[in-house]
């Protein structure tokens, strides 16, 4: 598949968000057709991203990394969108992250020349998939995970048999304790990438961390927990380069920082000598959103470690209906658990439209889904709320991640909810 | 769309489960090519429907109706599937159940002849969709719902504007005191009868209902409840009857039933009178699941209502591998809240298979998972266990409908693990 064939990929029924009557039948269809959300042309739910806060996030976010002195290599998961892949790599990405080989797949075939498989290398299919991959296109800088001998000599044995693919290039993932992956000492590192010096087949091009998992309510020492697992990544690759153990010692790969602590990445991580570069993995950024990574963000200005936090807005909004209002103090909307994130914050109703009465939707408050169903959100409202069956409600929502993977298409608009082109997903 | 189109439709790269080597192109490259997963073909996570099971659920599912002298209009959404539409409809069901017009939209394209919308017909675009449907098969029997005189008039007008769609067809939906959409008393579903007998190109042809909101932990009250429901639903119908407001008094729908209570439903509506035509709507009994279902057919089998339960057996499971266990008593899989459902419970280890080792899967017991992230799993396990890095692990699911959403393509296996074809999902 390349980028190119996007635009002809059928959108076959079932898509949600394209009308109904088969006008649209392929994603380059929805370009120029000036089909308009407040003015009913599409069915509900339907997702939109916003074309002006698409583009603000990607340029903000590059300059800051560009300030920062780092690399960006965004998180492929989260959006899983080649479209909006190549926005990200034409602002000047370094490559992407991926968490899987079938991520890394899509990856591949659209031709992107650095990519970061963040995640442990298991199974025989997903090694010696890698190492054909990699046989056809031997010039790409790929990049896996270990954090066990066993892993490596999986790899090591997998990439023997496959003629033609480079030498696998490994990072050390670096964990913690009762983390996730990862060796969780200094010493395990080190022992690791003796033996990975003892194999063949396979490099070790430098070390992985994943501070993204220290979340609390209390944001000073979540502070203080990453700062310190920070410094034990630090101190292992010191170790491993006095070691002499990476394969190639004026390029080595140094990668940490999802969404929410890149200022502290790169911050802690500016001890690295010169010749290593530091790759931020952040994907949400991209589209941004109105609640956890809203209040991330909010810490990250407070910390100001690198200049001034990246002015990301909320691009990702999912608009539905009122369907019903059967009792005085309850609206019920057409969107529910397949259409929208519920992992850490149920959505919340920001936009308000009835056709003929408003000319452009009308900002609200506090209007917050209290429940949802598969396919149904319930709103608690005030009894006389003048809010009526068919009104058109915008809802904000929180971690991208978990909204993107409910919409196989989700369709860009300008700021007057023109409808100016189809994102295709690949979950 | 036609049924017949799916086998030829593209599996692009980012399609979850298929192989890396570009081998598997479209739908129907995966029947007969011999791909197991034991054998480590195909690469993880992947979602998997067992065969056997599903022949098996269709099968008792159908005798179960059919004793109980109910119809059946599986609701599409669980799976949104339209190979397995195809199974139910050729083992008997009278149509389906949609909760979208964009689900309604896959259901005409494909050729289904009766098919509810089992959800308030609201908004332009959908109403003037389902007109515009429908007069291209005006033949077939739809039928939507309606809970307020506003929304009878808005689709009053929409038909009104498509010339050559047959009047649409309104069923009341009746609902309940803090529940869902549904009028809340039957005063007003009369008054709201009375007021769709007076529009234009909307025809009243019956009654329905949703009990499966009804679940506690305590099912004694739950049946009491779900059961003085159903006398409201049946009450209706009858005042409605006896003022003469259905359009066809030889054929009125009555339907409800999920996938909890469809004997209660059987049970208490089977005060019917003759040409009252009772439609179950359960979608879930397809695929059943090892949690939440699981513990509601308990009930169903103790209550005994309608002869005994059918032996609805779990279909759907999800396996991925042990990517790594970074201390003994952890290990971390590669399966997270993209592919398997959460909302009611958290996945369960069921199978355990190492290559090499067993010749086929152990059966596990009690090894919950843990936690879930976007893309990984947790698992707390004893420090000595025998699980390994490459381990396959076979998940149990709680919620079909939560993890079907998950899957573009869930791979058909026989009882061996050998794939026998792809199971395309539109969502």
């Amino acid at each position: 598949m390349r980028l190119s064939d996007i635009a002809d990929m059928g959108l076959p029924a079932g898509t949600k968000g394209i009308p109904l009557d088969g006008s649209i039948l392929r994603v380059g269809d929805l370009a120029d057709r000036g089909l308009n959300l407040l003015r009913g042309d599409l069915p509900v739910p339907v997702a939109v991203l916003k074309s002006s806060a698409l583009d603000n996030n990607l340029r903000v976010m590059q300059a800051y990394v560009e300030r920062a002195g780092v690399e960006l290599a965004p998180h492929a998961k989260t959006t899983m969108c080649p479209q909006l892949f190549a926005r990200q790599l034409s602002h000047g990405s370094w490559g992407l992250s991926v968490a899987t080989m079938t991520q890394f797949k899509l990856c591949h075939d659209i031709g992107v020349s650095r990519l970061i498989l963040a995640n442990q290398l298991v199974g025989r299919a997903e090694i010696t998939g890698l190492a054909r991959l990699w046989a056809q296109t031997p010039q790409r800088a790929y990049y896996v995970l270990v954090d066990s001998l066993a892993g490596a000599k999986a790899i090591s044995d997998g990439f023997g048999q496959c003629s033609g693919a480079p030498p696998a290039r490994l990072l050390i993932e670096a964990g913690m304790a009762q983390g996730r992956c990862g060796v969780r000492t200094l010493e395990e590192g080190l022992a690791l990438a003796r033996a990975i010096a003892s194999l063949p087949h396979v490099e070790l091009h430098g070390v992985e961390a994943y501070e993204g998992l220290i979340v609390s309510d209390q944001a000073d020492r979540d502070t203080a927990a990453v700062s310190a697992y920070l410094q034990t990544v630090l101190r292992l690759y010191e170790a491993l380069a006095a070691d002499n153990l990476f394969a190639d010692p004026d390029q080595v790969i140094l990668s940490a920082g999802g969404s929410a602590y890149y200022d502290l990445v790169a911050h802690v991580l500016s001890a690295r000598p010169r010749g290593v570069v530091l790759v931020l993995r952040s994907g949400c950024y991209v589209t941004h959103d109105s609640g956890f990574y809203r209040r991330l963000l909010a810490h990250i200005q407070h910390r100001a470690l690198e200049g001034p936090a990246p002015r990301l807005v909320p691009a990702l909004e999912v608009w539905s209906r009122v369907i019903s209002r059967p009792q005085p103090d309850q609206a019920i909307v057409l969107m529910g658990k397949r259409d929208v994130s519920y992992d850490i914050d149920l959505p919340t109703a920001r936009w308000w439209f009835r056709e003929g009465r408003h000319d452009a939707p009308q900002s609200i408050e506090g209007l917050a889904v209290g429940k949802l169903n598969d396919q149904h959100g319930y709103l608690a409202v005030p009894a006389q709320a003048d809010l009526a069956v068919g009104d058109l409600l915008g809802f904000e929502i929180s971690h991208p991640c978990t909204t993107f993977d409910k919409w196989s298409l989700l369709l860009e608009v300008d700021d007057d909810y023109t409808v100016v082109g189809g994102l295709k997903t690949f979950f």
